[in-house]
């Protein structure tokens, strides 16, 4: 079974926290047929926090997870805090396998995200 | 003359900063028959600020400036700290028209943007 686990950071803002939740609804609604499962969580200040959002898909079945954080631009978060994270999700689940991808301000076609928007 | 303004938040890592002017110069190239001129600036922590920016930007002529949060959830920074600056620009600026796009978490296409990059 392969899961989706986006990453955000978390906010104090209950508000920010929900946009992310709705975005992950959002991504769920759009890709039922691309993963079996799909979540999200936070790398602090809100919950679930990654280690149980993880513990969580491994329960109800994962044997693949793919990561993908939520994130603009490469910080301590996203270069050494959300590895960290992994690293000991993968010690906990050997027989999961875990696949990151790049950070969200990184994905080549974030400029053209943002042309196109300028021009609707 | 119409410019578009790159709102980021900025950081204490310079290579974070850098991501964001890199974005801005390819969101420039891409964009060269959509604006006269186009900068990124920064909420703090790194330089030009959104004041100075602006001024630059008039400086060069521009009449109409087009402004992009580059945030991905509504903070205190996107709901108060941003406007705040803007208002005071455009009392120090009153020739010049401000047009405030959504901030990058709310575009309707991110969904899309990140399930295209899982299926790549």
């Amino acid at each position: 079974m392969h899961a989706f686990l986006l990453i955000a950071h978390g906010s104090r803002r209950a508000a920010s926290n929900d946009e992310v939740r709705a975005l992950a609804n959002q991504i769920a609604n759009e890709a039922e047929d691309q993963f079996d499962q799909l979540a999200c969580c936070f790398l602090e200040l809100a919950e679930p926090l990654i280690p149980d959002a993880i513990n969580n898909l491994v329960e109800k079945g994962a044997t693949q997870i793919t990561l993908f954080p939520y994130f603009l631009a490469v910080g301590a978060h996203v270069a050494e805090d959300i590895p960290e994270a992994i690293t000991e999700a993968k010690e906990q689940h050997p027989q999961v396998q875990f696949h990151m991808l790049p950070h969200l301000g990184k994905l080549a076609s974030m400029p053209r995200l943002i042309l196109d928007q300028l021009s609707s």
